[in-house]
């Protein structure tokens, strides 16, 4: 990746470095930039890193930046300080600023209306293309130009017209006429997650985002679809390894008391279901007894389970994330994968009963190669189940995927042991 | 999420609807689409689906729809038909969109080179806006009209015009003027994904695509940089859960066997890896049958390392992939991950201790405590230490996270375990 000269590129390469400095040396080097080039680093650092900076700064400085912030972006800088601080931001902006912004925290954290702009350039539809231009060059350094919205006379919103389909339009044409009137929409209401996946799909610049009158609020544009997404992926695969709270900062920008707890919650749950195998194993303790060797197996047998549950239960997460997969599909998936997981087990059986009767006994090879052919069938369908489950019932189905699948496999792969030995060999 | 009109998210969601149907009946359904819905619904497609679409159609309609296509969606579609159709695909187009289409075909897979537009609009530096303007609307349909490189009197790009700027700008200025100099620009033969991140950290609708001697050879469009993202990342996501081919297909889309063969990799290495414990558990086979109570606490134990193994290596994985940690912080990483570790162990031993003193007795209370406080600093250790360094010798950290960590933890959390059981017990 080449850049001729710094510019926006840089400003991103500025704000890395920035947020790689301890954070007592941060606002000395910030202060250091010249003025368009700060308030560039400021806008490319991340919220958190935008907190941390402004901790580091005095009130004028910290007023200005506020100020000259997209209101969305406010919004997001609101959400990482403490309260006090908030309100001192708040109450230092100028009028026209805080309107803009008290609209946007109006609605509910995670919705669509805390990521749009609500400063746009709405036209009606009888404007002519020129008359439309005109006033493109009026309205100054907007966030969004790339589609304006158009309303029809009794001012509800009729459609949307592209930049590019504007400036191809003849000057005399009417808007109403080369905008696109089936242009999706959402409401400020709507998560923000289907929202930028619409957008992703759709191919959108931007998308108009309207109250719940039909009345036009703001306008989502795609880097914000984007930073949505990144958050969600994040979320997703933090979640899958069983991290309770997701942690969006910098990784070293997080203190490690933090890091614990959002590590520790997930994992008493998973040592206290874990309780089960010592359970499972006490309940077996004479047949371990008789026959230790059966006890060499045990983490071969629940490792290979947990890894099958883990690897089904991530396909069918991704799969219902991305919306390829629904509850009606239940019969289908749970079919399918004990059909891989019937391959896997006969796989590994072909190479397991050689192998285990040339070291031990046939007895000891069929006990271990059924165990594990049984336990990779049981493993592929729950890790297939559990997510279903937890989608149908509102659960994000990353919560209960790869440690949660790979927890319960361990206890019922040892029931599903011991009754294999107890058949074959006892 | 609201669509006044069916239109593009429509066309979105006919796709959706088509590819929901068993493969059969795909051809059948979309032959009773309107000519232009048809065409949206091809576009909305995803490579996968449009290669299972054309299978089933007759050479008239499959001429038609692939000449219609933009040509980075068209190199993507080859990709994902059999070489022998791709061929009569390619012969079948008109000379023009062909000479555009082997223009991609000449980048690496994974360039950038193969996912930009080759059709775009360059203008000279000293023509006016007006002019501009006036190229723009003979210019026709073009996929990215959001930037317009610019090039200096010796055809070199010496910057990219932003269409809001265009628009803005007073009639006589040259464009050279409202040019943006400093314009990220990326080659052909960059890696997509740093390109699409590149596009995502600076807010880029596009970024013109320059070859060895840095001339112009193409655009990328920020719903292209999108895709790219999102593949990474489900590709990203499948390797931590241990699938060594990414399956990029819709779920029910991918037959049974290539699922299999997705996973049966890794499970194999993993399982290869897993005999260790075997070994290791062979080794402590006399400790073992001296006290068989020592069984009871493996799955807990090595479960729980591999738990807290995963959440580490999730963690380090995703903070090299958004770039917060290099190489560089290795020895402030392990630090602190060392740090986390013994928290979490004293967490669990502080609960441990009494439970299993009151249930078994001290001897064995310790020994189990103390091997948990042990294991967690090895696996988080573990878990931070491995990603790095895979990204350090250039493999892609994922590949050796959850699962790879968990089964290395499992076997050395078993030498841990025995070894702090003789000192303890024996």
């Amino acid at each position: 990746v080449t850049r001729p000269e710094p510019d926006r590129g840089s400003a991103s390469d500025l704000a890395d470095e920035l947020s790689r400095l301890p954070r007592a040396r941060r606002a000395a080097r910030f202060r250091l930039l010249e003025k368009d080039t700060a308030a560039a680093v400021f806008d490319a650092l991340d919220p958190v890193g935008q907190a941390e900076l402004l901790d580091g700064l005095r009130d004028p400085e910290t007023t200005t930046l506020f100020e000259g912030m997209d209101p969305d972006d406010r919004v997001r800088l609101l959400d990482e300080v403490p309260a006090a601080v908030a309100r001192r931001l708040v109450s230092g902006l100028s009028p026209d600023e805080r309107r803009l912004t008290d609209v946007l925290l109006g609605y509910p954290p995670e919705s669509a209306g805390r990521i749009m702009t609500p400063e746009y350039l709405e036209l009606r539809s009888d404007v002519t293309a020129e008359e439309a231009l005109a006033a493109i060059r009026r309205a100054g350094d907007l966030e969004t130009l790339q589609i304006l919205p158009i309303r029809d006379a009794s001012r509800m919103l009729c459609g949307v017209l592209r930049l590019p389909a504007l400036v191809r339009a003849a000057p005399e044409v009417r808007v109403g006429e080369v905008m696109d009137p089936g242009h999706p929409v959402v409401s400020a209401y709507d998560d923000q997650e289907p929202v930028a996946r619409l957008m992703q799909e759709a191919d959108l610049l931007a998308v108009p985002v309207v109250d719940r009158e039909r009345r036009l609020v703001g306008v989502v544009t795609v880097d914000d679809a984007m930073e949505v997404l990144e958050r969600e992926e994040t979320e997703d695969l933090q979640r899958v390894a069983g991290l309770s709270e997701p942690v969006h900062k910098p990784y070293h920008s997080v203190p490690t008391w933090r890091l614990v707890r959002a590590r520790v919650v997930w994992l008493s749950l998973l040592v206290a279901a874990a309780t089960l195998t010592v359970s499972v194993l006490g309940a077996f303790e004479a047949t371990l007894a008789q026959a230790v060797t059966l006890a060499l197996f045990i983490p071969l047998l629940i490792g290979t389970g947990g890894n099958v549950g883990a690897q089904a239960a991530t396909t069918m997460t991704r799969a219902l994330a991305v919306g390829d997969v629904r509850w009606a599909d239940t019969g289908r998936s749970l079919w399918k994968e004990l059909r891989v997981g019937l391959s896997l087990g006969l796989i590994f059986a072909a190479v397991g009963v050689p192998v285990l009767w040339a070291i031990w006994d046939l007895d000891l090879a069929l006990t271990v190669s059924v165990s594990l052919l049984v336990i990779c069938m049981w493993a592929t369908s729950v890790g297939a189940m559990l997510p279903m489950l937890a989608d149908r019932v509102g659960i994000d189905p990353a919560v209960v995927s790869a440690p949660f699948v790979t927890t319960l496999v361990d206890a019922t792969g040892l029931l599903i042991y011991f009754a294999v030995a107890h058949a074959v060999l006892l």
